[in-house]
């Protein structure tokens, strides 16, 4: 903490941007470059592991696409990577990220269905962080023409994850209610506005006290994170919830299966509980783990729930699960030209500022996502006080 | 078993009755006859507790509906009951019995929708055996014109949790899998008809060998019960299947969640490995509850799967859940009148052969439902072999 609070420092930022007007020095020239700029992870560990690189550019394999980036996304799961938090790590050095946004700069054999200079976003296992990227046609999704590269990196993981939970493993109709937690979140606000295009859903979130009059429109009953929410949630609602969505893990799973109404579902979809300084602590690690309490189908039967999980990236790259995700984005895109969602950016870094935005996101300080502008250069830092930095 | 071999000779029976047309005797006098005829279970144990006894009549209590009997469903939920193999049993002697179906005879206070005479089907929480039953109106159904009453009785508690095991729980879609275990039985006769409503669902059943001829049509692939099925499954579909509903607990949901594909749903429904011999046997007991294998929501949420319970008497009577089966059943009566969906009838017994008929179910000698024909005689026994056993 003491090592991340200066780094914490706060800076105003342009969000907006239109990302059909791209500079054309950015587009031409590629072909020449044999490098780029990346975000380089040396090891696993704390932030000083992390800093800008050059590396050679790859090119695209048969049945892949070769995107030059513009905007990255980050999230939570970054630092769990950076920490080691995960199963099977890879082996560093590696370059971060699984998200991203650009055009299509070109394309190896077998890849029906893209253009040079198509606006894309698209998913990558491991090395989104870098100015070009290399990955198959199954994870690339051409977006609408009224979205920003910026909306389109804040887009993908959030919104996907959050459609196909509420949506496909749960199946959110008129009249049910939800509770999801970091409301403030890239997720949390991505349910919270796919829960508006139901009508007469009911959503519970939780937040930080700090974050609660930006999120306050977003979110039909609020509760700081720092209480217990489970007497809050059944002062207001006695029956318990429909859908919970949880992120945190270890004691909420219980917390949130006793919630649930009959026919509920409870879906696992993170665990942020586990990142808990700033180095790797097998002890925190551990802990969060095993303390997850194992659950008897048994019970289940009894109480008529639902107990489910939901990874993204497992989905994606261990399990084949491009189909449903691409009919997913589908769904979502056509939700954004309806002006029905619009990806909420909480703010623009630099790759040389990776460090600070990871800081940012590991003190809960977001509301909506962090970016990662590959053209924008680091900013200065002007520091403002936490509890006025507003969105928009 | 021993005890059990001489009572499970099988007759011949008529299945096919007009429900319109009953005998006037039936319903007439009934305001007069202050006792009725009941199954009675007068200890739990083994089937020489049950026994037809005379009963006071019941009147119905505010909200409750007043029904002549005509038909009774008999599950193996009934089995378990016997044996006091339940949580929290009730006390003894009592009448079982979840379902029946009949004509409304009178009405409580405060029962609007309903009149004398309307034909019905019903949820009862124990008591359904009998000639008459009082149960409240959130539990009462009208019919269609066109169901007979054994059609109705058959139908309720099979069909309802089919359904809302498919749609409600799960979300049954255009070509998925379905994996169900004791195929020719009622819920698994239910669960194939409603698969076939939903077009390119490939249905893998489970069966004993001799069923396999009678049911064959109904199921895409049928194995023999007494195999292990997740080979025979994955030579057929590598991949998995979408839904899992499993009757039987103990091994099978780890075998369950391992044939799921990601995304796929595992369904506990039932426990009927639970019930192993005549009588309660505790240790049987013990072992088939304490060998479920808890499950980590954390390995959900790496293989992207989802655990669910159901149990529809909870639903209905512990747990305020007539709201959703009301809605289900009005789907499922829809089904029916497009001809779509249609009771599998295995056999009829009057009240005074229950113990024949659950020895029938015991030793899973059935196709389709049981049904207690509250206005059959009871049939001499006339012995045939059960290979020869054919419906209709």
């Amino acid at each position: 903490m003491a090592d991340g609070a200066g780094m914490a420092a706060e800076t105003e930022r342009m969000i907006e941007r239109d990302g059909a007007k791209e500079p054309e020095s950015a587009a031409s020239g590629g072909e020449t470059r044999k490098e780029m700029r990346v975000v380089l992870l040396t090891g696993f560990g704390g932030l000083n592991k992390l800093r800008v690189a050059k590396k050679a550019m790859p090119e695209p394999q048969e049945g892949e696409v070769k995107i030059r980036v513009k905007a990255c996304g980050l999230n939570f799961l970054d630092l769990m990577v950076r920490q080691g938090n995960i199963d099977n790590p890879p082996k560093t050095p590696l370059v971060p990220g699984f998200e991203c946004s650009g055009i299509v700069e070109a394309m190896g054999e077998n890849t029906q269905g893209f253009e040079i200079g198509d606006r894309v976003m698209a998913f990558v296992n491991y090395s989104a962080w870098a100015e070009v990227v290399c990955t198959p046609l199954d994870f690339v999704y051409k977006i609408p023409d009224d979205m920003t590269f910026i909306e389109a990196a804040a887009f993908s993981m959030n919104f996907v994850a959050a459609y196909m939970m509420l949506f496909e493993v749960a199946a959110l109709r008129e009249g049910m209610s939800v509770l999801v937690h970091s409301a403030g979140g890239g997720v949390g606000q991505a349910v919270a506005q796919l829960c508006s295009t139901v009508s007469n859903v009911t959503v519970f979130g939780t937040a930080s006290p700090f974050k609660h009059e930006a999120i306050k429109d977003s979110v039909t009953h609020l509760f700081d994170r720092n209480i217990d929410y489970v007497p809050e949630v059944k002062k207001i609602s006695p029956e318990g919830v429909d859908i919970v969505l949880d992120c945190l893990c270890g004691e909420n799973t219980g917390k949130g299966l006793g919630l649930l109404k009959p026919l509920g579902t409870y879906i696992l979809y993170g665990s942020s509980n586990m990142v808990t300084g700033e180095t790797k602590s097998f002890f925190s690690f551990a802990k969060s783990w095993w303390q997850v309490e194992k659950v008897n189908p048994i019970k289940l039967y009894e109480e008529n729930k639902v107990m489910a999980g939901f990874s993204l990236l497992n989905l994606l790259f261990k399990q084949g699960g491009c189909k449903p995700v691409r009919s997913a984005v589908e769904k979502l895109f056509s939700l954004y030209n309806q002006k029905k969602i619009k990806p909420l950016v909480d703010s623009l870094w630099a790759l040389e500022e990776v460090k600070e935005a990871m800081q940012r996101i590991h003190d809960r300080g977001n509301i909506g996502k962090l970016i990662l502008d590959v053209e924008k250069p680091p900013t200065p830092l002007v520091t403002v006080t936490l509890y006025s930095f507003k969105v928009k």
